[in-house]
C-alpha cells in the first residue's frame, strides 16, 4: 500500500500544502489563504478541511497517510509548542500538534518555518547528503535552520537558528525589527543591503548605476556583477558582514555545508564571491571546511521540510 | 552484577583517570603521567595498562566494564576520529577507538575534552535537569561545548563548541593564539581579562589596587568585588565581550542554561553580575530566557563526561 504524507507551510496571507510520498516526491501541491482573523482560529480547521479534500480527491485513506507536517513562523520548540506567533493571530502558547489532531485524525507534527524549510533543504534540496547543515534564508529578513546530524535544532524556547540577530556591528544608530542594534538582519536581508547601499550613495556624488530608479537587492546585485564600484563596495560590506555571522555560526556548531536562499540568494553564486574570503578571515581555522551550497526548492522549501518533519518520526 | 565505567581526561602533561558506576558515582580517581615523547605513542597502551591493574585491584572483570570514554584535546568527530593535536603529540588523522581496543577489549568511545567536560557537567554538574546547555570554560584560553536534547554537538570536523574564537571586537590589532583578530578568547580567558586590566592601567594614573603586585585574573576580581573602580571597569569590558559571545551562540542553538566553568570561574557569581546585563542587551529577545550557572565539578568535568560518553552509547 502506497504511503504518503501532508507537507504544510503556514504563512501570513496564504497556507502552502503539499501531497508527498516517502520517498519525497511532490505529487501535487495548492494553496489555500490564511484566514488570520480572531486569533487565527481557521487555520487548522481551513488545513484539515482541505487535507481531507485532497484525500477525498485522491482517493486516499487515513491509513495510507504517515502524517502531516507544519511549518509557521514563530518560535516552535521540539514538542511542535508554538509561544505566540503575531503574523498569524496566535496569541497563546500552544501545542499545534494537539490543536490540530482536534480536526484529523493523523499524526501531526511542527515546527518553525525557517527550521522547517533547512529540513527540507537537507532532504531534497542545496544540503542534499550532508548531515550538518546551517540554513541561511536571506528575505526580508534573515532567518536560519540548523541541522545537527540530520536533526533540527529547535532551541529550548523555539528561538534556535535564528541567526539573523546575531551581532554583528557595534556602531549601529538604527534599531533591528527585534529591538536589538546592529542585528546580522540590518544587513544582509533584502532590506538590509538596500539600506547599506542607500548609506553608501548618500556618502557622496560617486557615480553609479544605483542612482538611477528604485534600488532593490537585485539592482544593487545586477550592478555588483556589472562592475559598478559603489556596488562592489556594497556588496563586500554585506559580504563581510554576513560572512562575520556566519564564523560566529560555525564556530558554535561547525557545519558541514551553509545552504543560502531567499530572495537575496537569486543573486546567485555571486554572493559567494563576495562572503567566502570574510567568512575565511573570521572564522576558526578547524571551521574553514564549510561549504557554500544555494538553495535549491525555493518557496517549496517549506512543505518539503514540514514533510519530512513526519516522516523522521515514524 | 555491578557495573563498571572508565572516564578518562587526556591532558598534555597528566592523564586524569576515574572510576564510576553507572548512576555517576565516582568510585576511585587517579593521574597517570603523558608521555607526549615519539608522536604521543605510548599514551593509549599507558591508560590501557592502568586500567587493566585498577581492574586487577578492585577485582573488576571485562564483563562488568561498560566501556572507556577518553576526552583529548584538539578536534575529534563524533566517530571519535581525532583531526591531529599538537599537545598530545598525536599528528595523523586517526580512530582513537580502533586505536585503543588494540591494548583492551572493551567499547571505547572518544570526544574533544572541552564537549566532554559539558556533558559531565550536565551529567552531574552545574547542568544537571537540563537538557539544552553550553558550557563555558574560561581558563587559559576558551573552550564550550554545546548540547543539545542531552547530546553533544561534536561538529563536522570536531570543531563544535570552539566558542573561544567568535569574533567579538572589530578593533583589535593583537593577534589570537589562533592567528584571527578580535577572537572572545583574546578577552574572556584568564590571559584575557589580565590583558583588558594591563591596558586600562597604561591608560592613565587612576588609582588602582592593581597597581601594587603581579596582576592575575583572580586578583582582578578581587578588587572588582571591593569596588576598585579600575577593576569594575575591567569586569564590565570582560562581561560586555563574554555577554556578547554568549548572546551570538543563544541566537544559534537557544540554550536552557550557561554553565561557566575553567579557573576565571572561581571569582563566583560575580561574574554573571557583569556578563548577564550584557547578554540581555545582545541576545534576541526570544533566547534571553537563558539561565546562568556555575560548574560544579571542577577538574573533574572531564572524567565524569567521558564516562558519560560511553553509558549514553551503551
Amino acid at each position: 500500500m502506497s504511503k504518503f504524507v501532508f507537507g504544510v507551510d503556514i504563512g501570513g496571507t496564504t497556507v502552502k500544502m503539499g501531497l508527498f510520498d516517502k520517498e519525497g516526491a511532490l505529487l501535487d501541491k495548492w494553496e489555500i489563504p490564511s484566514v488570520t482573523a480572531n486569533h487565527g482560529e481557521r487555520i487548522l480547521p481551513d488545513i484539515a478541511a482541505s487535507i481531507k479534500a485532497k484525500m477525498e480527491e485522491k482517493g486516499i485513506v487515513l491509513e495510507q497517510v504517515v502524517g502531516i507536517g507544519l511549518g509557521a513562523p514563530g518560535p516552535i520548540d521540539a514538542k511542535g509548542v508554538v509561544y505566540k506567533t503575531a503574523n498569524l493571530g496566535w496569541d497563546t502558547v500552544f501545542s499545534v500538534p494537539e490543536a490540530m489532531q482536534k480536526f484529523i485524525d493523523l499524526p501531526v507534527k511542527a515546527g518553525n518555518d525557517a527550521n522547517v524549510a533547512a529540513l527540507g533543504e537537507l532532504w531534497m534540496g542545496g544540503g542534499k547528503g550532508y548531515k550538518d547543515m546551517v540554513m541561511v534564508t536571506l528575505g526580508t529578513g534573515v532567518g536560519g535552520g540548523i541541522i545537527v546530524d540530520g536533526a533540527l535544532v529547535s532551541g529550548s524556547m523555539g528561538a534556535g537558528g535564528e541567526i539573523g540577530h546575531i551581532h554583528v556591528e557595534d556602531d549601529e544608530a538604527d534599531c533591528c525589527g527585534c529591538g536589538n542594534q546592529g542585528c546580522l538582519e540590518q544587513y544582509a536581508s533584502a532590506t538590509g543591503v538596500v539600506r547599506l547601499a542607500k548609506k553608501r550613495l548618500a556618502k557622496d556624488d560617486k557615480a553609479s548605476v544605483l542612482r538611477d530608479g528604485e534600488i532593490s537587492a537585485k539592482a544593487i546585485w545586477d550592478a555588483a556583477k556589472e562592475g559598478d564600484e559603489i556596488a562592489v563596495e556594497v556588496a563586500h560590506q554585506f559580504g563581510q558582514y554576513l560572512g562575520k555571522g556566519l564564523a560566529a555560526i560555525s564556530a558554535v556548531v561547525n557545519p558541514e555545508v551553509f545552504v543560502v536562499g531567499g530572495g537575496v540568494s537569486r543573486a546567485g553564486e555571486v554572493l559567494f564571491e563576495y562572503t567566502k574570503p570574510h567568512f575565511m578571515k573570521y572564522a576558526f581555522h578547524g571551521c574553514r571546511n564549510a561549504q557554500f551550497k544555494l538553495a535549491t526548492l525555493g518557496n517549496d522549501a517549506g512543505i518539503y521540510g514540514a514533510a519530512k518533519l513526519v516522516i523522521d518520526e515514524e
